[in-house]
């Protein structure tokens, strides 16, 4: 019986691991906390449809004030219980289509990317110590990893790729001081989705498709993830260009 | 004849890259714009002996409308000639001693570290590409090695490495859009100095050593530093704790 947290769940990603999440039975998935600014129709309905089981939070990943609130209510819903997972998803990715030169979404973009994920996860770590599972996963890119760079050049999304590294590296920071006490912490890339952020049709992967190969992650052992940046495993994929192997992606 | 323009000018690190500068031959370094939020005593000492190679040019880098002001400056004082190297000195570190959950500096360390890096590098890139060299260096630390974490874990600056890390990505971004046009983007690290941002006397070098061996790499060839993380390399520390072996460290 794990309890989830999943920000950014009105749309894309987020929304899909909501899905996936609650077609699972009520016996491993007993909770799925769905943040969004705004909850969308879709998410909506995936409440009246889940029994339950699918609670919308209001939650703004730039406001310190809205997540504190979020994870008031998210203590009271679970009464006394802990929370087991929490999938940081939320995120922007904007383009820049001049150059790195012509780049003016970096306050934006480190504001939701980084601060946002730096505030929900210290506003949830007394949640989650209590929790059974202590597994905090970031979405992240292999566009953010700065080895990889100039294979991903061509992909003009600087904001997001220096953010996302940034987030990584946050990620790292607290994996080092709480694998003490058990948690794994992430980094994941969840490959090229066909969601709004991901750019659309050119993507490899629908964000259902996507949503389920992180959740065979997620839901896995998680031993020696910690502080890691896992990539999906999609067999046949290992030798394309994103490389779905299931291996960690190099800083 | 070389230019050169250094952020963060008034004490530490910048302050002894001036001083270096003005040091060499006036046939190599023919003037050093020494940028500033509020000049120190010690750097106006050092325009005063400096024949008039040393120039005070007044820049915040939280500030882009003071940065552009900066640019046409230097530009008036070069008179139609290039800006030859810059470097992205100006930094901040502050220390957090609980732990990552209590991090409350990462927003104004991004908007120094990171977002004033850009600001610089974008508003003096017409410059340096009228210039000889076109070298932008960018003052990291293997503290933004995400790969090295684990083994820099005890310093208590994790708003530091992370926005380092994300300054790091951002000097790739720029390396790859300029490497056509002969362009040197490095992240160098000065080593652990004596500096006030370094956390004082505890630290291996004086910060008049650190600029010394940066300068060796800075005015060495830049065949294969583009878009690298080198080291400073001081012969007899290469099996230390902060190995400086003149290699690139790693993302």
């Amino acid at each position: 019986m794990v309890s989830y947290l999943v920000t950014g769940a009105a749309r894309g990603l987020g929304l899909a691991f909501v899905q996936k999440l609650v077609a699972l039975p009520a016996e491993e998935v007993c909770a799925v906390f769905a943040t969004a600014r705004t909850p969308s129709p879709e998410l909506q309905e995936l409440v009246k449809q889940s029994s339950g089981r699918v609670v919308i939070i209001k939650l703004e990943v730039t406001d310190e004030a809205s997540i504190k609130q979020a994870a008031v209510e998210v203590e009271k819903k679970l009464g006394g219980k802990g929370l087991d997972v929490l999938i940081n998803n939320a995120g922007v990715c904007q383009y820049t289509m001049d150059g790195v030169k012509s780049m003016d979404d970096l306050e934006h973009s480190f504001s939701v990317n980084v601060l946002g994920v730096h505030w929900v996860t210290r506003a949830f770590i007394p949640l989650l110590q209590k929790g059974t599972q202590k597994k905090v996963i970031s979405i992240s890119t292999t566009l953010a990893s700065i080895t990889l760079a100039r294979a991903a050049h061509v992909s003009p999304a600087p904001a997001y790729k220096i953010t996302k590294a940034a987030m990584n590296a946050l990620t790292v920071q607290y994996a080092l001081d709480y694998e003490k006490e058990g948690f794994t912490f992430m980094a994941l890339s969840p490959g090229w989705l066909k969601t709004e952020l991901g750019g659309g049709d050119m993507a490899d992967l629908t964000a259902e498709e996507g949503a389920a190969l992180s959740l065979d992650i997620i839901r896995g052992p998680a031993r020696g993830l910690n502080g890691q940046f896992p990539k999906i495993y999609l067999p046949g994929w290992e030798n394309t260009r994103h490389q779905y192997d299931g291996s960690n992606a190099p800083w």
